[in-house]
Parts: C-alpha cells; structure tokens; sequence
C-alpha cells in the first residue's frame, strides 16, 4: 500500500517540457510525478510562448529564473547547476519527441516521453542505444499499463490461470473525433498532420495502448506477421486512418486482434482487452479498471476488484486505499512515475530494476508495430513479416 | 401485439424432418410454429429411429400413422392424403439440408430449413430456382433475427438516426467448445465432420447469425471483397475451424468484422452487433434482446427498451407483452413462424409478401459469405473478390 | 430438460374466465398453459361482451357452443358434459377473484387465479378450506417463481451456502404510473378503484411478487411483526397507494424490507430480490432472469447463468433451451402452469404433489401480507404484530 | 477545468492531527490537499506513538521540529510561530473530533474534521457557535460529495428536470464486516466501541454519506420525521448497529429511506442514491463515480458521463482530464480540498464562500440525523418528530 513514505531515498529533481497552460496531459503528470515525493518540479519549458510558460511555471511554484525558452537553454542552463535537473517529462507534439528525447539523454537526464517515442524504428533504435550509452532510464507513458489489475492479469497468466493462450483481443474505440473536430481545434490537429502526428494516427495514438497491456500480460508472444486494413472516415484526415483493423499472429500460434478507432461514435474510450486461453479468459476495461473479469469455461463469470485480499501482491502492492473505493487513471500514472523514480535511482546506483514499467523497449516495440501496420495497409491490407 | 387471434386464415398443415427426443433445435422449431395458431403438426419424420420417432411423435399427439420412417415416405404419404402436409422444417444435420430441402420443394411444400441451407453457393442457387419455379416459400431460421429491437435498429438506420454508416461490428464468439467436447457427444461430432458440417465450423454455424443481422439491419451494403483468417485451436477439428476473424470491405466504402468463435472460453454467447454511423452508433446483444443501446456522439448514451411507445411501429408490432418484461429467444422464433405462414398464406394466394423475414436470399447469402471466407483463408488469409 | 413430451399423461381440459381479445394477462396464461400439451383450450367465458367473447373465442379455436357469456353459465354448462373442463384460469379484474373462484371450486374444478385471490384473510382462508374440501388445486400466478434460478436460489439457501440468513432486501417498483395514467386507461383504472382493486394497489399488485419470491427461497421465514407506511403521490388514487415501504422483522431475527412502487420514473420493472447471509449474498432481477449474482464476502463476485451445468438439478429441470440463449417471462410461466397441471392430476390421482408451485397456502398469504400492511399503514405506520 | 493554477493565492500552511503511518485516511487527506498547491504540509501530531510519528512527519517532508507529541503541543507551538499552521486536518477516532477541532477553533486555526463531528448536536452546536466567532471555516469530509456529477444531479433538479420531488432512496451499504473482524484489527477495533465511537456505527459511519448527497442535491428538503430500525447481527457489537433501515418523511410529502449495513456480504460499497421526481429519476453509484442515470418515464435511460459537454458548467468546473478517462475518489477529494482552501481564503478576505462544500452545517445534522435515528431505534423503532 501506497502511503507517500519511502518510496525513493529522496525526491528527484525533475523538469517538463510542454505540458504547460491549457495542456491536459502536462497536468496528469505533474499529478503523478509530484504525489508521493518521488519527483520535485524544479524546471521547465512549457510553452512555445515564453512568456506564458514562465507565468505558467511560477503560478506553479517553479523559479522563475527556471521556466526557460525552449529545451535547449534548459538542458544547457541546468546542466550547469550543481542542483540542476536529473529527470525531465516531454509532453509535446509527436513530431519533437525523437529530438528531444535524444537532447535530453545527451545531456545526461533521465527522460519520462509521451508516445510515440519517435516515427521510426531506426530513430527508436537510436534512443535505445543512446539510453544504454548514457545508462539512462526512458519512460514511456503508456499510462493505463499503471492501473494494478494489469499486474493481477499479468500473474494469473504466468501462473496459467487461462491455460494456453490462444486469442489476444484488443481495441481503443472512441468516437470523439466522428467529424472533423480537429479543424477547429489547435490542440488536435497536428493529431492528423503527417508531419507532426507521424505515419499513422489512430494506431500510434491509441492502439499501441492495449498493444502495450498485452506485452505486459503476455511477454513470451512475439508477432509472427500481421495485416492491418486502415481508413480515414473523415476525408481530410487522409492519409492518416481514423480507423484501422489489425490482425496479427504470433510465434506460439496464437492470433491477435487491435481496433483502433477515433470514429466510434458514442463510444467514450472502448480500450479493451481479453485474452483468451484453453481454459479462461480475462478481461478489462479501461472505463472501469477498478474491475477484471475472469471467466472459466464452465464456471460462473467472476468479477476481480481491486484491492481485494484475493488478489496477487503483485496487484495490490501500488494500492493507495481500500477496495470499493474507485482509483482512477491519475493513480495508474502515479504507479508509473513511481517506477519511473525507482528505476533512475537503481540505475544511478547501478542495481538492475527490471523491466516493471514502459520503457525504452515499449517505445520502440509500439513504433515497430505502427510501422508495420502502415507497411500492410499501405501496400493494400497485404500480410507482412513482422520486422 | 400478438395475442394469437387472426394471424392467418387457418392454421397451416405441417410436418418436420429431425427434431425428435433429445432435440433442443426441434423444440423450439415446434415451440414457436404451434403458438399462436399458425401451424398445426400432423406429421413427422423426426428421428432416423423409426420406433423411437413414432413414439416421440405420438407422445406430442401426431397420429401414428402419419409418424414416418424417413422424409421420402412422408412426403410421398402426406401428398397422397387430402388433408396432407403443406409446409415442412427441417431440422437434421447440415450435410442433409439440400437434398431434403430439394424433395420437399419438389413435392410442393413449403420449407423451413435449419442454416445453413446447403454446402455451395451453387446448390443453394438451385434450390432458388427451384422455389421460384414451385412458387414455395423457403424460410431459413436465423431465428435471432426475429427479435424486435432488430427491427428497430432497421428503420433507425433507414430514418437516417446513425448518419452515413461506416463501420459494422459483428461477433458470435462463444466459449462452450474450448476443448474437444464433440469427442463425447455425438450430438455435436457431426459439426466438425466436414462430410456432415460443410466447408466451415464456426463460419457457418455462428457467424452466419449476426451477418445476417446485418443484412436486415442494412439491406444497402454489399460486400465488395473480404479476407478471412481461419484457425483450428482444437487439432482435431482441423481443416475445419473454431475461430475465425473476417474484415469486409463494402462497395459504399463502409467496412465490416465478424469475430466467429467457439472457444471464447467463458463466453455465454457473445453474440454483437455493432453498427457504426458518422453521427450515432446503434449496439444489440443477444443475450440481453430487450434492450439496444443508442449513442449519439456527444450526448448521453440511450438504453432503449423492447415494448416502449417511442419505438418504430414495426418495432411494437410482435410485442406479446408489455416492457419491463423479459421476452426471450422463442419469442423471436415465434415471430418468424408467424412470418412463415403468413408469408406462405400470401404465396399461396398469389400476394407479394416482401423479404420480411429470412429466406431464401438469406440462404443464399449465408452460403455464398462461407463460400468466400473458406476461400480466402484457404488461400491463405488473402483478400478475395466477393463472389 | 423440457421437450414437451411426457410431462402429463394427457391434455387437460381447460377453461378460460376473462383473458379476451386485448388481454395480455389472458395470452400468457393461455400461451404457458396451451405450449407443452398440458392443458387443453375447450370452453371460455372470455369477455363481459359476449359476442366478442365469442368472435375471440373462436378465432383461437374455442367451439362456439363452448363460448360462454359469463362464468356461471360456464360452469354450469360444461359440468353436464361427459368431456367438459377440468380446470379454469380466472384473468379478471380482482375485484371478481373470490367470487368466480369459489364458484369454481364447488363447481369441482382445478382452479389458477390471478392474484390477489381475494381481499381479506377471512375470504382466503374460506377458499383454502373449500380447496381442501373438495380436493382441489388452486394456483395463483405469481409467475416470477418459475424462472428457474428461483430454485437455484432456494436450493443454494437450504445448504447453507449464505450461512445464516439476515437480510432479505424486496423491491418492485416500476415507474409506469408516475402520472394517472389510469383516467384515461380502462384497462388500468379499475386498479386504484378500491371496490375493484381491493384495500391496496401497489403492495398487492406489485409488492406480493417479489414476497413470494422470498417464501419460495426461504420457507422457514416468519413474519414476526411489520410496519408499512404507504404514500398516493398521484392523489387522486388515495386512499390506494403508490409507494409503500415495508419492514419486516422475522422471527429468527432477520429483517426484511419491501419496496413496493409504481411512481418510480423510468424504471421499467425493477424487481429485485436480494438475500443476505451471514456469508455470501444472492441477487436476482426479473429483468435478467438468465442471471443471479453470488457474492461470498471476500471472494470475486459470481453470476451464475441459467441452464449451465454447475447449477442445482432443480434448476435445470425446467430449461427449454441451453445455457446462454434468453428465456424470458413466457417461460417462467409455462413451467408454472406444467407444475400446476401435474398437481391437478396428482390431487386426482390421490398424490402428494407438495407446494412446489404458487398455490393456495400463496394466496392466502399475499392476502394476509397486504391486510397487515394496510392495517399498519392506516394506523400511521406503527409496528403491528403480524396477524 | 483544474490544472493546479490560480486556485489560491498562496498555499495554506497545514497540518495534520492523526493519519500518520498505517492510516489510509490519512493519505488521502494528503494526497487530496497537497495535490494542486492549495496547502502546504508543514506540521502533524501524526501518532499516538510520538517517536513513530516524527519518524513518519520527517519521512514525507515535514521538519521534525514540527513534529509534535500532540495535538495540544502542536497548536500551542505553531500558534507561537511566525509561519505557523493556518488550518489543521483531523483523522483520528471519532471519540477525539470534538475535543480536538473544539481546541483548534479556539487556536484560531481553520478545520476539516472527519465525520461524525462528534457524538451530540449539543456539541456539534457548540462547535457551530464557536467556528462563527472565530470566523473559522470547519470542513467535514463527506468526500463523495466532491464528484463532480453531484453537482450535475443538484443543477438538474434545481431546474425541474425530474419535476417534483417525491422519493429518495440512499443506500450505503457493504459487506466487509460481515463477521467480527474488529476483534483482530485495531483499525476498526474502536468502529464498535461506544466510547470512541459514539451512539452509533454504521448510521454514523457510512449512513450519513448518501444522506449528506441528498443534503447536496435537495437543499430544500427538511425532514419532518423519521422511524429507525437497526440491528447488530454480530452480536458483540450490540448496542451498535451494522444494519439499519430509515425511512424519513419530508415536510415536503416526500418521503426518503436510508439503509446503512456493513454485513451486506459480498458488497464492495453500495453505496447509491436514487432521486425520484414526478417527470424522472437520476441515480448515482460511488462505484461508477463518472456515471449518473437519468432516466425520463417513458423515455430511453441515460448515461451521462462526467467530462462532457452536456453536462451544467458547475458539474465540469472540477475536471482535471477529458470524459472517458475515470477519475476516482482521490480527486472528489482533491475538489473539496480546494474548496476548503478557497472557503478559508474568502473567510479570512471577509468575503462569504456561500455552503458550496460540506462544513459545519452538514457536521452538525449528520450528528442531528444519528441522534433522532438512535432515539427512534431504541425506542422500539418508533416514530420520532424530527429535533
């Protein structure tokens, strides 16, 4: 149980880029960095405005001589404190993730980025090696990969539970973006612009999401070749897909499936996932993560609930108050940035950490798979070997 | 709403094929037809034990007489007799279905048969001519169909409520034969003897359902090519399969999935139907058919009810009791027995009596969409021109 | 399994008083009673109207010479004929109950009643003794009981699977009468009519189902004392209420509570049954019938589904159709009515039958039930010793 | 929409009375207050153990100076400090709120006190009087009171959405202490201790949450009398209470019932509230915070879901990410702290905050509500005329 107590030997001190006023996703997190002590906001560039980024920074406490222009003075400015930065967040549009990222590691910070980590495997390649070089830590924010049934799925698995797997089942369908909504919103339309988003949207966007839960429930599968069907229902969005079919098959002779959609109109978020073996199947939701299902042919349906004394240690390690109470995705994030924490002290301290959260290997795996899904689409929904 | 008065003329004389003791299929068949009046059982072919047949059917209160050995010596009797059989269903293993469907046409009966009709596009061509030719009515029993919500999402979607359609979901994917159980129970070893099943397991036996579904709900679309990913997680059943994932692209740009499976482990039916527009998207599922769901996007999602005033008249029509009650799966079937007899009452008198219910079209369709999903998967899971 | 076959040694003959054209209380019943054999449709008095009575009747099926003008005629008719009606279902207005049942009785038939049975214990217990008298059977359609997870419930209670019982949580309260509705519905408004509709509308109409659901479950239970305070929120239906609440205390020490309602807005039934052990809990909903919850505390909560093999035999006795496929009211009711005609002719016969079927000892209970409710709430909604 | 700007003018100087290591309560009175910088923790008397307590204050941050033995000891000493604590967080047993928030009014320091406030309206009285003439505002964490769809519920009633007012169903009502687990945990040993407890446990304990969500939602409301039954199915809790039903008549001609269990066996909380108008009801659930039913009679049901722009502009003030992404129970009381911070900023601007929170009013008739529901129960449960 979580109660803000020992969880890092002391606060890291950590730095944002974007994420400033206005952003969504800078204040989650904030939120999540900041809870339980494990990370200490001392810098930031957190808006292309200058000016309103260094309001924004003191209206939350940072310096004022510490909200900077850009990355770039940033890096270079705390570098040279002997107090400067040892962790930096990038919370900006796809397109800057690779450059920045690759800056920061340079510079010698550990670096929690949002997905996409960049738009290729090659530039993903290069982080990696980077991160390795340097012996740094990178995060990546697949956020609901914190939520702690994730854990109790991913125990159940491995103790064979489901018996063999055999389908992998797994959708982000949302239906916000039904029409054209992004025409008149800044803050979604690079979403749909090659140039910033990448090469595809809704399979980076949100269907590396549940690719990412299921790496982490099913981590022997390895994807033999797959066949993704994409379309852009919204005209303007092509030849970025607002809707993508992707079926895979794995090395073991399991299949896999991944909706990914912006265009299932009603739906709030629709992440899903069910695995299926011989012998049961689990599923989850991410409308409703406090919840997993458990259903062995034969027997009645079960509901798991988190923080039920049922549950593996695993899964009830990061819980912050008691089950019926719902957690949500802020304690998911928190979880991550805890892992996050712990990891660049191991690191720093030259102790292995594992692979407990999504690093550096989940960014360049769900750049991989994007890039073969727009492979196999692009060349007509055509099968293509996984490479 | 139907309480059983005036629904035809006079009760229609009729026979089956199959459906004797241990049938749950035949059940329903009879069920449904003698509920209200439509039809009147006066003969029988139901079990290739003759005595037990004939002691099945007399116990239901067939005369013994009339108790036949086999469909060639009850159709020969029965046309014989004044007061012989008019309509016959047929309710026997798949590998029958034509050649019994074939006599009965031939002896000038109407026809009820089980899905699916035949084994090829082309015997089930020949048995559309020849109903044509006989001016019989051939009804095929997706009995799911006959639910009233489905007719409320029909002319939901024809009043323009989802806006231009985009994507259909589809799914029947349950868990009941995630082992080998056909290998006890002969009641189900035939389904996956391609001798007595047909080219497909799952395919044509569950699949086929919610495609169905589809075909009312959106009588426009037209499959323009499709591929079909196929896989035997039971070995045994091979080359027959037990899972099968089937992207449909249509001729409006619009595209379809169907998730067909019988080893969804857990899994009580899971039969879906999802259909998504640019305004709205519209969800049933079986195992709850008094209810549909109906999410406009950027509004409240809506539970609309079976049996409420806000429904379409052809919704209200079949209510054999108010909402709030549960109707169930032989409220369905008894919907489309009445269809039957009034659609043979109308063929009888030379009255067009529509595609309201499923027939023959139907049967073909179902056929030539296996047909089609065999020969892609066989060839390797590629994408296929309809045909 | 039910198939139809051999569940009475031959068909009943039945009648009808009320249940005419635009009743569908009268197609239930005749649908239950007519689907499996059981009982036989031969006589009627099916409206006030006697000629459309007659045009009713005879569109089913009914001799013409056997549509009568009212019940007495019936009964006296039909007792001078060698092949006249062994049983009658009475589906009129409650105010009728006693009267045509008692008739019934002395005219030496098996008589199924709608409930209430009548107004007051007195009347009740003076058709319980006249039943006995003339060895008769009486049933009263709390049609509910029938769905078979009822017995499931029952069963898993008499082995102790909650542990001792505590709390037994009752409710019906749908919200179709928020408004009166009833001035300008005939066919409701001899409902809030105390002359017609007795000293109560919701706890009789309504709040009796769920209170037979609980003796069914839970035979031991005795109401020790009650309190039950009841409110005419549409005021021109007092003194007849439309919500009451009701609480119960039971002489082992167990509290119940009734939650009977018609003015709750936009619930479409709301029948809920929820028994309460120190162990584990039960919960069952009439409007998902195929679904009972089983919570033990500290451990996943379970649905079990109708017709799957881990329930009890008495619970899949009366399955129609296999796990997963929706039954719904209409068979809830016909395995009622199988139950009543196999008691009908175990009483001929000289056989115990048991009271596995709402019958007589029923009725009079949901009489006494509503008197000591109306007894509680007219003096202010003070306790009153049950009587 | 919350990002941690602009909330306050500078961060409250805070502390804590209780919560320290083990105490879940605690942590999210931390987690909820330190969260977007509306308070800053710098002192706590965390632990009856003084040496575990410091080592805990220090362990999250706080200078162990500021560590203190007791409350007594930190208010004296922080009084006497330039920078000393401007409010103070109460989490410890019931026993001590009224001593302690009675000397932290008297310290001059604001308060948020757990509920109950103390154990009479006399004292609660008391303190109301007190916190006038200091000018002090007094929180009281009814924390489900911060979701955001509480509000949407008050504003949609204040509008007539559901027409007239006529029930109110509340519910809270779990399972986890179904047998007597106190006896082994200390935690909850003092729930069923008079003495530390107060005249009741679950009435006070859990009853008072879905009450003070009517409080929210029906300003208007007074209750004119209530009858209260409650039972102690553990018999070693007697006097105390795990179960009890009340039923509340309103000066109105409404009528409410509560039902508080903590033997609810495989309940996670229960906890609920349903409003019933003449036209419609709206429903929440604790468990699915992000969702509320509204359902018109005669209408389709509705889901609203929290985040969407359909919502009243007071139910999205509080967001802090998009609908979809669930929020949970830490940021309810995220907004309440908020609230309390900027109630503490008004009351020392001499500006008023209005009773947008749960303060000493709602402490002070959670307490009156206890009382007369006690005074009711061991009374026979009788009716008692709301004092």
């Amino acid at each position: 149980m979580i109660n803000g107590e020992n969880l890092v030997p002391a606060p890291i001190r950590w730095g944002m880029v974007g994420g400033g006023r206005g952003s969504q996703i800078g204040y989650i997190h904030r939120s999540a960095a900041l809870r339980d002590g494990v990370f200490t906001l001392v810098a930031g560039a957190f808006d292309i405005d200058a000016g309103r980024g260094r309001d924004f920074g003191t209206g939350i406490g940072v310096a004022a001589e510490r909200c900077y222009t850009d990355y770039t003075a940033m890096f270079a400015a705390e570098a040279a404190r002997p107090d400067g930065i040892q962790a930096v967040s990038i919370a900006t549009p796809n397109g800057t993730h690779f450059a920045i990222s690759k800056a920061a590691l340079e510079a010698g910070l550990h670096v929690v980025c949002e997905k996409p980590l960049c738009f290729t495997t090659a530039e993903a390649e290069e982080l990696r090696a980077l991160a390795a070089a340097k012996n740094r830590v990178v995060g990546v924010t697949y956020g609901y990969a914190g939520h702690q049934l994730i854990e109790q799925a991913r125990e159940m698995i491995a103790a064979g539970a489901l018996g063999e797997i055999r389908i992998v089942q797994m959708q982000f369908a949302h239906g916000f973006h039904n029409e054209a909504v992004e025409a008149a919103n800044p803050a979604t339309k690079w979403r749909v612009d090659p140039k910033m988003a990448g090469p595809s949207y809704v399979l980076g966007d949100i269907g590396t999401h549940p690719l990412y839960l299921s790496e982490v429930m099913l981590p022997q599968l390895k994807i033999k070749r797959l066949m993704c069907s994409r379309q852009s229902f919204v005209k303007s969005r092509a030849p970025l897909e607002d809707n993508a079919f992707t079926i895979m098959e794995y090395d073991s002779g399991a299949v896999g499936y991944v909706w990914s959609c912006a265009v299932n109109a009603g739906s709030m978020h629709g992440q899903k996932i069910r695995v299926i073996g011989s012998k049961a199947s689990i599923e989850w939701w991410d409308e409703r993560p406090n919840q997993m299902t458990f259903e062995v042919q034969g027997q009645p349906l079960q509901v798991l609930e988190r923080g039920m004394g049922y549950l593996h240690p695993h899964a009830l390690a990061d819980d912050r108050i008691g089950g019926g109470h719902p957690e949500g995705l802020f304690e998911a994030w928190s979880n991550l940035y805890v892992r996050y924490a712990q990891a660049m002290v191991a690191m720093d301290q030259g102790r292995d950490f594992g692979t407990h959260y999504p690093g550096i290997d989940a960014g360049v795996e769900g750049v991989r798979w994007v890039e073969n899904c727009v492979c196999s689409a692009d060349a007509g929904a055509v099968w293509v070997d996984y490479a």
